[in-house]
C-alpha cells in the first residue's frame, strides 16, 4: 500500500481566521498527497495544558508514521525553539513550551531534535508572529517527504514538561483538581485510574466531592443517573471525570480547571 | 475507479475536545484509505432533534456508498442499541435514539441490522461513555472495509423514530412549530412545501405570523425584503422558514425552537 | 504525478449546520476524485469584507491549480451575478459581491468570465436560498473535471470590488482603521507595511496610538512585551496590528472593525 502521508494539525489558531487554511496550503504545496486531518483548531488560545491534553488524547489513536503538528505556542517569534521527536510510532513537530507533556506520560519517547539545520529552515526571514504557516508547515513537509528526524538538528539536552498537578494520595482520602472541561462542561481531573487501583479493596464506599458538591459514589456511564443529576465516573481517556447527566457539570457547580475534586473512601 | 471509501461524521462532539480527532484515528487506522469527511461535529449537545436534520439534509448529497457514522448519543452506555441500515444507496450507522427520522423520511430503508454480533465489536470492554471511538468508528472500518450489514447481526424488530411536531392544516389556516434554527437565526418550521400544494390556489392570499410577529407573504429569496425586514420563503430544506433579510429572526422575533408558525389563507 | 483536484470552500455557513456539508455532498459526487479543504466556514455571517480577508490571506498558499469556491453572498436569489476567475495560477468562484477585492490585491488577474452559459447551470430552477449546494457546488464540480472558464460564461464587463477605507499619510502620522479582528482579539490595521517604507528613516521614532489609547513602538513579536500588555507589530498578512501579549486588544481596547489607528512619528 502506498504510505499514506497523514499530517495532523492541533492548534489554537480557530476556525474564522485564514491561519489554519494558510498551513494547510503551505503543507499541500510542499507536499502534494499530504492527507491533512484537523484534530482540533479550537485549543483555547495559547492554553498550552489543553493543547497538551487534546493531543495526548487523539494522536496515539492514529495510524503509525503520521506527523503530528501542534501550534499552541504564545512564545512565538522569541527564543523558544521547535522540537521534532517520535513518540512511540508517531511524529511530532512541537514548540518546546510543554505541550508533548502528557503525550509523553502515554507513548515511550524513541528520538527527538531541536529543529534547527538552516537548510530545513526558509530562506528569507520568516515573520516572527506566524511560525506555523512559515516553519511548522514547511518542516512538516519534509518530514512528510521522507526527511529523517536527525537531519532537522541535533538532540536537545532537555526539553520542557508541564508541572501538573497531581492528586494527593492519601489513607482515606484523594485531593485532585479539574484539569481540563470539555464541550459538554465534563471537568476532567487528574485523578488516573490507574491510582484508584490502589484503592479497589475500597470502591464500592468511595464518595466524590467536586467544588464542595457532593456528587455520589462511581458509576458505570452518564445515563446511569437521572436526567439533570451530577455524577462521577472514569472517562473515556481513564481520569476520574465529574459529570452531569444530560447537562453541564461545569454550569451547575460553578466550576472550570483548578476547582476540587476530593474523593473519600468511608 | 477505485472504490473511494467516504464516510461522513455527525456528532455532538464539538471541535475543540479531542472526541472527533480521536474517531478519525481509529477510522484511518482501520481503513487507511478512508477520506473522511465532517458533516458536523456542532450538533447541539445531546440534541437528537437536531443531528437528525443535520443528518437528513446533508447525507443524500453524498456518493452512493458512502458511510454516514452519526454519533449524538445522550443514552451512551446504558441499553440503547446501535443500528447500521442502507437508505436508498448509501449506509448509517447510527445510535437507536431516532436520529435517523428525518432522513429516513427523504431516503428509502434498503436493509436495517441492529449492530451485535462478537467477532465485530471491540474484544475489550469498551469504555461506557465513548463509543464513538470504541465502537463506531471501528465498526464503520468494519463496513469500508467491505465487511456485508448482515453480517453484523440480525435484523431488529423495530426501530425508533422521533414523534415530530405535525403541523395542524385546518381550511384557512396551518398551525405548526420551529423545529430547527440555524446560525443565521433563520427559523425553520415543520411546513414542508408539499403541504402547501394543497392550498395551491390561495397561496397569493397567504400571510405568515410568527410567534405573534405578522412577517407577510411568501417571498422568492432572502434579498426580496429590505436589509433588517422579516420575511418567509420555501428553504433550500423544502421547508417554511421564517428570516430576517441580512439579520437574525430568532433574535428579532425572540424565537426559537417551539415557537408558533402560522399561516393564514385570506 | 496525477492532477491533485484540489478544492477549497470559504463560507459563511457555520459548522453546525448542514450547508458546508451539502455543498461537499455535491463536491464529492459530481468530482469523486475531489479533495476537499475547508479555509472557513466561520467567515462571520454576511460579512463580505471578513471573508475578502480570509480568502486573500489563506488562498495564496494553495498549490497552482486548486479551485477556490466562495459563498459569502447576502445577495443569493437576487440579480447579483457569479463570477469564476484564475488569479495568479488558482482559480476562483464567487458571488459578485466584492468578496475578491483582497485577493485580486495579490494576485494578478490571469483570466474572468460571469457563469452563465445554461448548459452548466442546474437544468432545475435552483432554490433561491442556496446556491452554495445549487449552483456553486455543480460549477465547481466542471471546473475539477476541466471544463475551461470561458466555456461557463463571458467575460464581464466590469466586477464589483469593495471600497476599503485607505490610511491618510501626512507627513508625520498616519490615521487609519481596524480592518479585522482575529481570534485572539489582534486588531489588523488597513496599514500595510509597504505604506511604512516611505518613512523608513524614521520608524524608531514611531509610536502607535489606537482607539485612544497608547501603544508604543513596534516590536518584532507578540513574546517581546509582558503577558498582558498591548504592543503593535508587523503581522504575519503585512498589515500593522495592534495586540495584547497573551490576552486580547479587542476585549482590552474595547476596540473591533472601524477603531482608529494611528501612527505618529516623533
Amino acid at each position: 500500500m502506498a504510505k499514506q502521508k497523514l499530517v495532523t494539525l492541533t492548534t489554537d489558531f480557530g476556525t474564522a481566521d485564514p491561519y489554519a487554511a494558510a498551513m494547510k496550503g503551505v503543507l499541500l504545496s510542499r507536499c502534494p498527497q499530504a492527507r491533512v486531518v484537523d484534530i482540533s483548531h479550537d485549543v483555547p488560545p495559547q492554553d498550552v495544558l489543553a493543547g497538551a491534553m487534546v493531543l495526548a488524547q487523539a494522536a496515539p489513536h492514529f495510524p503509525p508514521d503520521t506527523v503530528h503538528v501542534v501550534v499552541v505556542d504564545p512564545g512565538v517569534g522569541t527564543e523558544r525553539g521547535i522540537l521534532a521527536a517520535c513518540f512511540g510510532k508517531q511524529t511530532f513537530l512541537f514548540p518546546d513550551n510543554g505541550v508533548i507533556t502528557l503525550l509523553a506520560e502515554r507513548l515511550p519517547l524513541a528520538q527527538i531534535v531541536a529543529v534547527r539545520n538552516a537548510q530545513y529552515l526558509p530562506p528569507a526571514q520568516p515573520s516572527r508572529t506566524f511560525h506555523g504557516r512559515d516553519i511548522f508547515a514547511p518542516v512538516a513537509g519534509h518530514l512528510l517527504n521522507g526527511v529523517p528526524l536527525e537531519q532537522l538538528g541535533p538532540q536537545p539536552d532537555t526539553y520542557k514538561l508541564l508541572e501538573l498537578p497531581a492528586p494527593a494520595a492519601g489513607t482515606d482520602e484523594i485531593v485532585a483538581q479539574v484539569i481540563y472541561v470539555d464541550r459538554f462542561g465534563n471537568l476532567v481531573s487528574c485523578i488516573d485510574e490507574t491510582l484508584l487501583g490502589g484503592y479497589w479493596q475500597r470502591l464500592e464506599a468511595m464518595r466524590v466531592t467536586c467544588a464542595g458538591h457532593e456528587i455520589g459514589p462511581l458509576v458505570g456511564a452518564y445515563g446511569f443517573v437521572e436526567p439533570g443529576q451530577p455524577l462521577a465516573l472514569i472517562n473515556s481517556m481513564g481520569y476520574v471525570e465529574v459529570a452531569v447527566n444530560r447537562g453541564s457539570a461545569a454550569e451547575a457547580l460553578g466550576a472550570g480547571v483548578g476547582a476540587e475534586v476530593r474523593i473519600r473512601f468511608e
